[in-house]
């Protein structure tokens, strides 16, 4: 759970929704579910990766998963469709208020955005401070840049600053990243495309 | 398990892996593998999605699952970047000789490949037949226009030996279907493009 910049422990159960947003996984969700309902991108979340163990079948329709465990993602989270190119993100919050820490994607996820560049696509992180309570699309060329240009376990918040665009919290969709993707590839975002 | 035609029942412990690859799964696994360690085409079978609704945590580090269910899919199982293109497809093999029931492909998913086609994809079924030990790449559009000209429920071999395109067996990779998909394309398969 992430409360904003001010929000006091005696304050937790009357959250501000309005200011607040839900994690950035709910808000991603909704976002994704509005592009698609108004028929303008389809990215979806990947399902969790896991290990099955054992299944358990105790009718011949329904199938009981009895034993699995998480597995190391090798992809990043999101992926998708939008105006014919591939997009693809990895999303994630931190509550350190002035750098991102590294250790928050997985070398497999790295490769995975240095190998998604180098095929074309788009590429990208989004990345929230919960402190700050702001949202960032970091371009994967400038997260690839800096990954081989320092040794560093963690990006600067200052370095979101600089190079990264901020995402701002909308009522719909609730983070409207693609307009970012818009100025990126020229396009004009066609909001009321189908009336809807 | 899949057997070839021809092959008998006492038959099945002594397994031909020449003549007979493992199940469409499996061979689509190691075909994207391949794809992928040659830096071809960055394309995964998508995690199977469940619900979990228990999780214990023996240790701080360790989660085990302890129960989950399988959810219906939203999308298609395979997605990913190929040369800037977006690469989305199902796969399904069927034991029917004659025909490929379409209850093997969920609604959802027809109109993920609808979507799909309609902003700028490249969207396809791979689908085998057992018996005939076949396996064909069917273009959306043409799956698509099946489905809109028909109250069918199954799709007729015939129209796969009409409309898609069979794959042939190979060693490496199992199953090429990216050369299929470079003369829609009009690019030229690089198959030794890094050397590997």
């Amino acid at each position: 759970m992430n409360y904003p910049n001010g929000v006091k422990k005696q304050q937790k159960q009357n959250i501000n929704y309005k200011n607040r947003g839900m994690c950035l996984e709910d808000d991603l969700n909704e976002t994704n579910l509005y592009y698609r309902q108004q028929d303008i991108a389809y990215i979806y979340k990947k399902p969790t990766p896991i290990q099955i163990t054992k299944v358990d079948y105790p009718s011949r329709e329904k199938a009981i998963i009895k034993e699995a465990y998480f597995k190391e993602p090798s992809t990043t989270d999101y992926n998708g469709l939008y105006k014919g190119y591939y997009i693809d993100f990895e999303a994630k919050e931190t509550k350190i208020k002035t750098a991102f820490p590294l250790s928050n994607i997985h070398p497999h996820q790295i490769e995975h955005i240095r190998n998604g560049i180098r095929h074309g696509g788009i590429c990208f992180l989004i990345v929230r401070f919960t402190f700050q309570n702001e949202t960032y699309l970091l371009w994967g060329e400038d997260f690839i840049n800096f990954l081989d240009q320092t040794k560093r376990k963690s990006i600067p918040y200052t370095y979101f600053k600089e190079k990264a665009i901020e995402i701002p919290f909308m009522y719909q969709p609730r983070l409207p990243y693609l307009t970012i993707i818009d100025k990126r590839i020229g396009g004009h975002y066609e909001n009321e495309k189908n009336g809807g």
